[in-house]
């Protein structure tokens, strides 16, 4: 069986950290060798920027230093995490990737969508998964779901405006749209459970 | 008086941190705003930076997640200290810049000379020095310095061969070979005041 690399997109609350939990378990018990991990991220280089990136004042990086820093964050953990998982035959699932850095980045600060995969190409030598799932909800179960984890306290990349939410959510349908054989799109408002069960149903060709 | 950003570049060992501070010293004496900063570092991000790329292991990074960090606290440094301080007319001393980085990081890890350059254009826009300085040694003068400093104790980025360093100057002679009219290559193997002299020579006429 040869490594699958797997990410789960979309905006904040959308339940990727809860499907990639619950897809781990189920493809386990089918006996896949499953690794999960997430972005910013997922080696100890990528931890340490991880820090950087996440704490401090709001506009501690301008967007340029800050898509570096991103850049380099996934270029350790594709060389150190990804890549060795995929080389021993292992499905990766990874909680965001570069098409994050591209729909919340490649917004603004001068920054084009073609800089962002630039950076990719430089730093990770453009890897891209081999199936990526973008996890919808609409804009008023997407401002409950956050109202509540704001609640709790939000880190440095924390949540904006509801207005930023729904821009994000079109960034992420066109480019999802853009590469319809690597993408797709599962409406995420329902039970977590049926949720799953259409990822998996779309994971079935590879098991 | 307008703003004058200036580097000085070479291997390790070649004098760059003492003309810095002599240059600092002549120029203010004549009423320059002087700012001088060295790489990576040189603003609160850079230097939180420069302690992922200094610290730890020799194989902490590999080449292109270096390239990326090194990019990212340059981008930082532009950003938050160097154009800052050109546009309030002061003059920039900076010890290495973005050369240092296509002299160290170009020659491996599946880098090219053009990677870096992309880096530095997403990064920080292409700024480059108004006039950048070589300094340069004999390869044995070279080596003796290098082993005082040794005795000192090494960072991660610390001294390696002496063929190492023969390569790497080689590397800087080339660009700065290819841009005569920004590079000065001055010999600086002499009395620290006969170098700084040289130097302050070429900055005449912007005096």
């Amino acid at each position: 069986m040869s490594g699958r690399f797997i990410t789960l997109e979309g905006g904040e609350g959308v339940g990727k950290s809860t499907q990639i939990r619950a897809l781990a378990a189920a493809l386990t018990k089918r006996g896949v060798d499953v690794v999960t991990t997430r972005e910013p991220g997922g080696s100890p280089g990528a931890e340490a920027i991880r820090t950087l990136l996440m704490t401090g004042s709001d506009d501690r990086w301008d967007a340029r230093s800050e898509a570096l820093l991103f850049a380099a964050a996934r270029a350790d953990h594709v060389a150190r995490t990804i890549r060795p998982a995929l080389a021993r035959g292992a499905w990766v699932l990874c909680d965001r990737f570069v098409d994050s850095s591209r729909a919340y980045q490649g917004a603004g600060g001068g920054l084009t969508d073609a800089d962002i995969l630039t950076l990719h190409r430089i730093g990770s030598e453009g890897l891209l998964p081999d199936r990526s799932f973008l996890l919808t909800v609409g804009t008023d179960e997407a401002a409950r779901r956050l109202s509540v984890r704001d609640a709790a306290g939000a880190d440095r990349m924390g949540s904006k405006s509801a207005d930023y939410q729904a821009r994000l959510s079109a960034r992420f349908a066109a480019i999802a749209a853009a590469e319809p054989d690597r993408w797709r799109v599962v409406a995420a408002e329902g039970a977590a459970d049926a949720v799953t069960s259409a990822i998996l149903a779309e994971l079935e060709p590879w098991l």
